[in-house]
């Protein structure tokens, strides 16, 4: 991983890491709101809310816009897909690699077999 | 989201939020390894890589066994599979409510329309 994607990973798994931040998300992935509808819905301040909105912006996983004086926050699709992007990659490189594992295992036993059933029996794979 | 719900949820994505942390990840997913073969693949000492390897182990990104002195880590796929299904429930509910919106602006669109067009022309589906 290059070191600004890796940076970039840092912050959006940081800024996922508070319970606050993430309803921030959960409530915006609905619709828009404003600073003020947020800060009613995690009954915190508004100087709170627009600290871990500047966390959740920095990560690009929202972003916002202000209209006179109501600042109104959407969700940044960039930082949920590369966080999302990031776990995939790892859990997909697991599990073929126990794919792998499994046919091997698999070959061996039939290897090691008086192969009087086919050598794709299913039985016959120790995937466990 | 219940309570030990989202602490658990704040000790993956903050074990997540480390590059070190991370290349443990992705060397994993490739198969075991000891403690000493991840110390030596990140260029750190054994005792900061087991201070990693504890966070990972805690948010159940990994797991371990100890066979004599050699201490052997695996991918635990309950941390991974945590993140990323919260990660996919927040972009998949963001993506259909976009969804929907486009279906409400497409319908009215033709409703102000002398319906020349048939109501489904994606012409007419102001999805930017």
């Amino acid at each position: 991983m290059l070191n600004h994607e890796s940076a970039a990973a840092d912050r959006v798994f940081h800024a996922l890491a508070e319970a606050n931040r993430r309803a921030i998300i959960q409530r915006l992935t609905r619709g828009p709101a404003t600073v003020s509808e947020l800060a009613r819905l995690l009954g915190v301040t508004v100087a709170a809310t627009v600290q871990h909105l500047q966390v959740l912006q920095t990560s690009e996983l929202v972003r916002s816009e202000k209209a006179g004086r109501v600042r109104t926050c959407q969700i940044d699709p960039s930082g949920l897909r590369r966080a999302e992007g990031w776990l995939r990659l790892q859990r997909t490189t697991w599990e073929h690699r126990l794919d792998r594992l499994g046919d091997v295992l698999g070959e061996s036993a039939t290897d090691h077999t008086t192969t009087t059933t086919p050598p794709d029996d299913p039985s016959k794979e120790p995937r466990s």
